[in-house]
């Protein structure tokens, strides 16, 4: 089955376009399912995303558009799941089709708040399907970047590496490129926890500390990345790889991350509530913090963790920004 | 003599002003020479260098300034070097003072072009200074947040722990945190290397590849620079700490950065030497670059470094950026 297996991407906000617009280089039949019907109606006739990379213009010939997620996901057998991890929930509830047997791959960076879990442990835990059959797809990799055509790079995660690789070859074009690998909890925890650090790089810069320091807490960052990944599932991975240290550089870099402006927000003063409600959205490291930190506190071997707590701190136990960045400063080198 | 040694700083430019505004936290008199006498004077009564972070205010009380380099040389125990690597060979020629008994610091990322050697190892050959009295002032650290005083972190390293930890007590302040290391060599080297990675980034950049691309030639420079150093130095060093990991990204992430500016100038097309003449000014990674090809070509036991290999093709080969950058980006993962 994998050689022609056909895809269906849930989702439709810009990673998922994104998404759709690799599968489009290699496949003729591609499902895509979004719950907005006037925006499926929209792209059936226009040819774009009116919300999201709305320069990206699609053959919908090739497209499977609908609005009913259980039309694309019973069409397919394998599921690219992109839907902002606090919606995955209530998108799988709307389910009358099983999913046990499809190949599910989540682009979603985050832990899916009502069970706290990472996205392939909760569609194994929750839903039955076997680890084999479950991936994740992970940057570095801004879904604007892809509508410019602009060279990205993804990981392909799976512990099927046969899996990995069907799904990598139909994302690479002349500007993509795919790298394969066996871990995919330590590619789900590290984007999980890169978010994090995102929050924490837009607290400090909201806190008016500079690029000197920024540059401090990315590599501080990084190894606590590395003792975090190593306590949940120790393996020899380089935790300098693309999927990891890039992936944390683009997000912690970046300006329109919104998690770095969620952080930047609380940095300036808001509180977490009103920095929600002025975005509109809550940002996945907000739920990550709080997983993050619950994992972690289990820990049998103890990892010191200063950034996760100190976003913790902040975020759930309603100390003062400034306070616990002067005490982390300390603890960072 | 350590408990009280005095310091001198040689350097008239924006990182030497910085360490002089650091040390006159710690000390009442600091020796300091630049050749620009011009600017020995108006320091003296305008209490700011003229030409660089011109908003720090010195108690000149403390300061003695001079264009002499033997004057501020013989006064001092501690010599703090922070000149232009291009520049420093033609400093030490107007030495009548002996240098072997002075305990040297360096604050030069670079490459001495007339030996081709890093500084510590230059001072140590051609002038007989022991290497227990060598030692090197690293960031991540821009000098512009020094004048603003926004914390940042110096990473000492001395193979005599004493003296890096006497150093480090009189750079530290309540904006600048300092972490003692041995590891001179790798400290060293990583400074000389990222500042090839920062013209590496500058190319991408100059060529319009995006954010998602300078994120994977980051991951792969850390990954070069641990191979690198590697072999020139094996020791248990991690490469993620701030003055290896940290150091790179402040510098490939600056816009402001000399290398990278040079960088971008060749990714849009200029030549090496019109580039140059543009910025009035050699880049540090323009030797760095050819110093670290050849130091690598005489490695017995190989080391991968396609970064450093495509950054010399085009500056030494005149071979075309953009040919080159497009074999890199398969060798890059």
């Amino acid at each position: 089955m994998e050689k022609n297996g056909k895809f269906a991407v849930i989702g439709g906000g810009s990673w998922a376009t994104a998404i759709v617009k690799m599968l489009c280089v290699n496949q003729d039949s591609i499902g895509w399912y979004m719950r907005n019907s006037d925006a499926v109606g929209y792209i059936n006739i226009q040819k774009h995303n009116p919300n999201y990379l709305s320069s990206v213009t699609f053959d919908t010939d090739k497209l499977k558009l609908t609005d009913d997620i259980n039309v694309a996901v019973r069409e397919a057998d394998i599921l690219i799941f992109a839907v902002p991890s606090a919606f995955l929930g209530s998108e799988l509830k709307k389910l009358n089709v099983g999913i046990q047997e499809k190949i599910i791959f989540s682009a979603i960076k985050g832990i899916v708040p009502e069970s706290g879990m990472i996205v392939g442990k909760h569609f194994n835990t929750e839903y039955g399907v076997p680890f084999e059959n479950i991936g994740v797809i992970t940057g570095p990799c801004h879904a604007e970047e892809v509508a410019l055509e602009r060279l990205s790079y993804l990981t392909i995660a799976c512990a099927d590496t046969e899996k990995a690789e069907y799904v990598a070859e139909n994302l690479r074009s002349q500007y993509i490129n795919t790298r394969v690998t066996e871990d995919i909890i330590g590619a789900e925890y590290a984007a999980m926890l890169k978010n994090i650090y995102a929050i924490a790089a837009g607290i400090a810069h909201g806190l008016r500390y500079g690029d000197n320091f920024q540059a401090v807490l990315m590599s501080n960052a990084i190894r606590e990345m590395k003792r975090f990944t190593k306590r949940i599932h120790k393996i020899d991975r380089n935790i300098n790889n693309s999927a990891y240290l890039g992936d944390l550089l683009v997000t912690g870099y970046s300006t329109f991350s919104r998690n770095r402006m969620f952080g930047n927000m609380i940095g300036k003063g808001y509180t977490v509530k009103s920095a929600q409600m002025e975005m509109s959205m809550v940002a996945e490291g907000y739920y990550a913090a709080k997983s993050a930190y619950e994992i972690k506190s289990k820990f049998k071997k103890k990892a010191r963790t200063p950034i996760i707590d100190a976003v913790y701190a902040i975020l759930y136990e309603g100390k003062n920004a400034k306070q616990v960045f002067l005490e982390l400063t300390e603890e960072l080198d």
